[in-house]
């Protein structure tokens, strides 16, 4: 899988987000933990969930896993982009992760940063970072590869969330106003 | 609240995955995701689970959430201690953790400094460090304060599990064989 297929995944869960209103992902969530009911489809739709998406890639190009933020579908505070990734890939060995790539909308925080770290992707390969720049440097610093592919899709998507729901988007990346980088 | 307070907290997390086969943060995790069932009784117990528990505790003392590493229970990649402490926190704006403080029975992964990096929170409480060494030097360095109690109950539970668990353990920690640090 080249770089642009790989975003191009992150893009699709990033876009689902906002599109679909939060009730796919909530009822996928539902299915990976066994022996949980189907959710009520009552169940309000969620507006305006954090539109960020990830895709974790193996070295052989497999994909392990994709997913996008669910701070208002699941009121969580540790569901980005690239932790849903990584939560929908499943437990795995440490080898299955040597060489991965992670594909994310948007430069990833520091929670996020550090989740790439601890299971020693390789790479991260970034939609763009003209929003919010997070750990980019440190993740280099660490020895991981970083691609910046300033894509105008994820560029766009973004910028329309942040001006419709900053509220959301401060509180997901854990400030009282609007910030390009806390580094 | 002080610090052998909060420290109490986190270890009865830790020993909670331990002693109760992961069943009870089941059943917890479930209720958090409104409109699901409760979980099968018939649902087999989980041996062993990876007992690192946290808990954070806002600058007025009071808990805003605890919780314990879930990768058995909830085949999750994402679920330590301290993002599941935070994510038991539920949705919170960027001033509630102002001055907050995160104890952790275990010195803290990559994930769990950069989660605590992202909200801001003021300083990262550890039970002991001598199983593993994880994110506190950046932790310095980026402004929070770190202080080590070095606890002989934290030790000896990790010790415990480690040697009984070796495998699940390098899979938390995302290596393929026993490490003390990463960095
Ligand atoms: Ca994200
Ligand atoms: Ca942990
Ligand atoms: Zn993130
Ligand atoms: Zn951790």
């Amino acid at each position: 899988m080249d770089d642009a297929a790989g975003l191009a995944i992150a893009f699709e869960e990033a876009q689902a987000s906002y599109d679909e209103g939060g009730i796919p992902c909530v009822k996928k969530w539902k299915t990976a933990v066994d022996g949980c009911a189907e959710p009520s489809l009552t169940r309000p739709r969620f507006l305006l969930c954090t539109q960020i998406g990830a895709a974790l890639v193996d070295s052989s190009g497999k994909l392990l896993g994709r997913g996008h933020n669910m701070r208002v579908q699941l009121g969580s505070a540790i569901h980005h982009g690239e932790t849903s990734a990584l939560f929908n890939s499943g437990r795995l060995p440490a080898k299955a992760y040597k060489g991965s790539t992670m594909y994310t909308t948007l430069s990833p925080c520091d929670m996020c940063t550090g989740a790439c770290l601890l299971y020693g992707i390789a790479r991260v390969v970034i939609g763009e970072n003209r929003n919010f720049i997070g750990g980019e440097a440190y993740l280099k610093q660490r020895g991981v590869e970083v691609v910046v592919l300033d894509d105008d899709k994820c560029r766009t998507l973004m910028d329309k969330f942040i001006a419709e729901k900053p509220d959301v988007w401060n509180e997901d990346i854990g400030v009282e106003e609007r910030v390009y980088s806390k580094e």
